[in-house]
């Protein structure tokens, strides 16, 4: 059973990683190596070259029911380089391979906007380019995550940050200088989420919360930090500006594992900001393989919702979905992790009303109406949306 | 002259504000007490009653080539509240003018989503709304801004943060326990910046820099800050997300004008990114009345530029022009800031070589090609884009 516990000792302490976790960037440069290795040892032993990763697709990814989050099959492809429709990703393959080790080894790390632009360049000899545009070299980098079954940011790869932290947690910087700084004390800005948050790279040094708001719009995670929710209500604030991204989703994944954070989302309500919440609860079917990396099953959500409108008088400040909410939300109903009574209750409510209702909206009761009552009232009772 | 000097003393001291940047929430509730104070007055004395706003739009904007801004000209226009068609629009102009009042009485504030919200209700003794679509307030919140001849942050109202300030530079929340931060000292993520950088809210206690380097991308931002470009340069780095948001522009013209920071741009090499300078630079038509809170003219852009192309061996790395990409450089080149021969040439090479260049396309050369070379080299030799 999911339950806030007033514990007495606020300091949580941190758990042991899992081993997936932990995995230095010395044992990612030896999976990677390992992979170029076999290769050579193909073709010194006169094998055709052969390099294997797992299927992608729908047809391979499914919901796994027991720890509840989307999941990529067994399903595997093995590429054939004397295959002259395979011979060019094979070749983009071990070149971005090469990329990543080379990374590792000299502690750099690069978007995937730059090693598309360091790659994009002749193979020598030849007038044709490694890469020419950057969905080739995208599409290799998923493979290679999947061969090396780990995730982008331990190959050196970082994806966009977004997304802003406050309250009482304490951060070691392991690679700058090993700062550290305890995000209720850069005002109300907050730390700027790093693209990165490995367990290498950034230690969680210390927590003292009973849980993780996870917060849609920027606007409330001001809105929050204004009225003194997070101090008084013992909670860390992460505002995801919108979809979360990885860095954030990497950050809510670790505190909850590593410090038992309960994990509480607050979106708008529509399908939009539910599908926010799911990801991060269940993960996303572009990244099936990397759920374990970056969802939290046990995660709740606290609002907004339909049946909110009716207890909490906002009739007058619903806004009308447009066709393409409707429709998406049509498709939210058929996903398994949203086959609940409760949730099968809210999706029918937005198709038939076609209303939604934004976190923002609350102000039409007073400024401070969801710091002081909606949110402590819901959390206290676990008023959430049922599973 | 522009020059980066080599200080010797890299502390920089703060220079005395101007007065208008001063003005305390105190004297701002005056003026909009003012505001409503003189409607009451027009009634008591049977006086129909009136509201004096500014002229918005193109023909009451100019380019203020002395100060080298965009500026809103003198017009004025007088609502009645006795036409018809103004009544409605007179209401709405005392209802925000009231909540603004009452956000500064009680150290409040709210988001321009919010502040619709909070008076989305009926009007008493009415089944009328005083607002039945942000536009509506929003519209009101501008004719209030020019009225009271301020910004909107002073009135209390937030606008959407964005961007990642990171450096040696020493901040004090004075809303938020006086928190006391250094910007160098957060890790490689930096500081979220806050919609609000208000001098009456937030002091910047130290700067510890030669210059700022405003950059387009968070990318690139990662990039220099991995590369440890900012230490190296004694530089502070503010990265914008794209178009720099309120708040990072108040912080940038603070920067400039408190700490005498020459300000240095950085973005794509692109319309969409020259004019994120440009609105840096001179500020926005749709801001015209604000420029002197939030543009720096004396800015210099150092790339990207197309010249760089060939310069640096680029040729392989540049981007296609969309069609609309193409409509927006003709535009630019009809902008009066970039009449200059210099900028007049960069959209000629854009429009009829239709490529642009992205920042992150250096890294062809090498990752830190950017951090060793290019921006040191532009810089110390001052190869930015003549005006």
């Amino acid at each position: 059973m999911w339950l806030i516990m007033a514990v007495d000792k606020k300091e949580k302490k941190a758990k042991k990683l899992e081993s997936y976790e932990t995995e230095t960037s010395e044992e990612i440069a030896r999976k990677l190596y390992g992979i170029a290795e076999n290769v050579v040892h193909q073709i010194e032993h006169k094998h055709p070259p052969t390099f294997t990763t797992k299927v992608r697709g729908l047809n391979n990814v499914y919901f796994d029911e027991k720890n509840g989050y989307i999941q990529l099959g067994d399903k595997q492809v093995t590429r054939h380089f004397l295959n002259l429709g395979a011979a060019r990703k094979f070749m983009q393959t071990m070149e971005i391979n090469s990329k990543c080790y080379e990374y590792l080894q000299e502690g750099k790390t690069a978007s995937i906007r730059e090693i598309y632009y360091e790659l994009k360049k002749n193979i020598k000899g030849t007038n044709e380019n490694i890469f020419d545009a950057q969905e080739e070299s995208n599409d290799v980098i998923v493979d290679l995550e999947h061969s090396a079954n780990t995730i982008r940011e331990k190959l050196g790869l970082n994806a966009e940050p977004r997304g802003a932290l406050y309250g009482d947690i304490t951060l070691r910087d392991l690679k700058h200088k090993n700062d550290e700084f305890n995000c209720s004390k850069l005002g109300r800005g907050g730390w700027s989420i790093m693209s990165r948050i490995e367990p290498e790279e950034v230690e969680i040094v210390d927590v003292n919360a009973d849980f993780l708001l996870v917060i849609e719009t920027s606007a409330m995670y001001g809105r929050l930090i204004e009225e003194g929710y997070a101090k008084k209500n013992n909670a860390i604030l992460i505002g995801t500006s919108g979809q979360a991204a990885r860095g954030a989703r990497r950050l809510i994944h670790r505190l909850h594992y590593e410090y038992d954070l309960p994990v509480i989302v607050f979106t708008d309500g529509d399908p939009y900001g539910w599908y926010i919440y799911s990801v991060i609860k269940s993960g996303s079917m572009a990244l099936a393989a990397h759920s374990k990396y970056l969802s939290v099953p046990d995660a709740r959500y606290v609002g907004m919702t339909l049946t909110d409108v009716e207890e909490y008088g906002l009739q007058n400040v619903t806004e009308k979905m447009k066709e393409g909410d409707i429709k998406r939300a049509k498709e939210l109903m058929d996903y398994p992790w949203f086959k609940s009574k409760a949730w099968q209750n809210q999706l029918k409510i937005a198709i038939d009303k076609k209303i939604r209702i934004e976190q923002q909206a609350l102000a039409n009761k007073s400024l401070d109406f969801v710091a002081k009552k909606y949110l402590p009232e819901k959390i206290a009772n676990q008023k959430f949306v049922e599973e």
